[in-house]
């Protein structure tokens, strides 16, 4: 399988280029304490972030059943004491990245819920504080990790001042925002953040983890789930409504550059979305005029997948699924580092055909993020 | 490919087997008038039935784009003027079911959101005039058309009498209930309806249609789409959550002989849910420790899919996926006769491979709905 790189890319650096082992699209970062980020925020509410416990947010009851970070690496202090295995970044670069042969990392941090919490101004000090706390601690002192530009997207406006904010930033890669949400993703209040990213020339990245929470309606179409295993399990539901909202919305036809990477969503889903939706398409087209193309023309041309966690399968099942869905192209890997609840994010690469493999390990990310994923941004 | 015929349908009756061309298991009948279902209701409720324009029911938005019933055909009287195409037992069986080479149809009926209405009394009310009605007008005087048993499930003890009430009529095949919901199926107060379909040895069949209705939360997990293109194409996560939530509090433990059939959510989505649930399964199980073998297995050994509509794909990708949900014993042929405005059902068979055709056309709805299939009841 060939190379999948811009000529911009590998005319001066094909030899650094050959040199990369993997990037990592999705890691989470933690803050340990609040205290240290309130510093952060914007004077008028950083009192409410270095309050005991950190800032109130509306959480739902949904936690991860047994051992949480499965065979991912935990630091041990003198006394025997286990940390957390994602608060320090030298720690992580350490025995993270540089044990398992990741150069680059991009950080999508601890707080995927900001987009369905009632007080949008709370919201969004939090993102403008988290993403300046992040930039601080972990980015500017390691060129290895990448930034996300977190924004809180029931306020439109607040996010894309924050992006227009840190859209520059050599050391910002994508703006993320959970896909916890009050309404689909195509809705065209939303539109001036697409604009926003495309301005910049940055990915949108969603991420799965608040549905259910504050304002989110139920986390299914038919209501509440009542476990963990229910409520996981379903997450890929969010992703596929986002999809047709964004698709059927015109979303593309008004942004045809943007591109979107959904995290930790799997892709076994992505035939049914892409198949079901080109067969409405034929019949009910009138109804969407702006919609020109084919439903999965566009599915294919705007988004991502990430490789943390791949449905298990056979290897022949997922051979067919990833060439369905041109995953030579479209899957990025991600560790999800470091909750490997799941299992290891380098055995789910082992499993798909050997041909794919670099390109999920590192091609495909460069196609994606380009040039601000390799150029040095640390001081 | 061989037969999946129980021995207890070849026995006496291989001959006659071998001369059935087509079971459709999903034909809308349509209720042209409600004041002439209003004489089968419980006479308190019977003039609200009676009443101009029928009974009080919320509807959503979302109504189908284009030429409603496609290819279908339609009668016109002695003026021209055009009728509805399911509103006459007689018309549908001389022009759709002897024409096209269909034996035997099972009657979905028009109603598809009863289990979102908030009056539950009027529910349970609309839903016993209708099975009345049917039997009366439908399925007694044609043996050709076989009953669903209609039920509202917003409340499981008016939806539990009404089972035991028609349950062992010979006319009735299947307990119906929209898919949309408040709450998902697998929820505990639901169960007395399983226990009475495996009590009267019924098949549960489900059918989109009411999501967004009435006391339906919004129809995806993100809110509401805007379109009936976008509404549509997102129905299937619908019966997504309503697997995972059965599956995950042990509905197929307590009820291992219930039988269920999806209709109208195509089957692309399905290998998605299998997989994903495994996999979290194999690391999360501790929570639900009633749920013993792999999610996969209960969904393949309980649930049924229907044919219309396939997802527009290519012939080879079809066969992947058929292979993937075992459709060659969980796919069952289904018209939705007269709604035709995605294609006509027998092009669709026509693009799945000839080995697992004459399956899906008689074998399948057979090895579901067993020996009450083939039964004559007209009286």
């Amino acid at each position: 399988m060939g190379t999948i790189l811009p000529a911009s890319l590998t005319r001066d650096s094909a030899e650094p280029l050959a040199a990369l082992q993997a990037i990592d699209v999705d890691l989470h970062h933690h803050i340990a304490s609040w205290q240290d980020v309130a510093p952060y925020a914007p004077e008028g509410l950083r009192h409410r972030l270095a309050r005991p416990g950190g800032p109130p947010l509306a959480s739902h009851g949904f936690k991860i059943i047994g051992p949480r970070f499965g065979e991912a690496p935990c630091p041990t202090d003198a006394n025997g004491k286990v940390g957390h295995p994602a608060a320090d970044p030298a720690w992580v670069k350490a025995q993270y990245l540089d044990k398992c042969g990741v150069d680059i990392a991009i950080l999508s941090g601890p707080v995927l819920s900001l987009g369905v919490q009632p007080n949008h101004d709370m919201a969004a000090t939090i993102a403008t504080a988290g993403n300046n706390w992040t930039l601080a601690t972990w980015v500017r002192p390691f060129n290895c990790f990448k930034g996300s530009i977190l924004v809180a997207h029931q306020d439109p406006a607040q996010a894309v001042a924050e992006i227009d904010r840190l859209g520059d930033d050599p050391g910002m890669v994508q703006v993320l925002m959970g896909s916890a949400s009050e309404m689909p993703f195509g809705r065209r209040q939303f539109h001036p953040i697409y604009a926003a990213c495309v301005r910049h020339g940055l990915p949108l990245a969603l991420h799965i983890g608040g549905e259910g929470a504050g304002m989110s309606p139920p986390s299914t179409a038919v209501g509440h789930p009542t476990t963990h295993f229910e409520w996981y399990g379903s997450l890929p539901q969010v992703y596929m409504a986002h999809i047709m909202s964004m698709v059927t919305e015109g979303v593309f036809e008004k942004f045809p550059t943007l591109k979107i990477v959904l995290c930790e969503g799997g892709i076994f889903w992505l035939p049914h979305i892409m198949w079901r939706f080109d067969k409405n398409w034929k019949a009910q087209r009138s109804e969407t005029p702006w919609v020109k193309q084919r439903p999965s023309t566009y599915i294919l041309r705007h988004f991502y997948h990430t490789s943390y966690p791949l449905e298990l399968s056979s290897q022949d099942e997922l051979a067919e699924i990833l060439e369905m869905v041109e995953g030579e192209r479209t899957l990025l890997f991600s560790s999800n580092y470091p909750n490997w609840e799941l299992g290891d994010p380098f055995t789910m690469i082992a499993e798909i055909p050997a041909a794919l493999r670099r390109r999920v390990l590192v091609e495909n990310a460069l196609a994606v993020y380009g040039e601000r994923l390799l150029r040095p941004h640390a001081c």
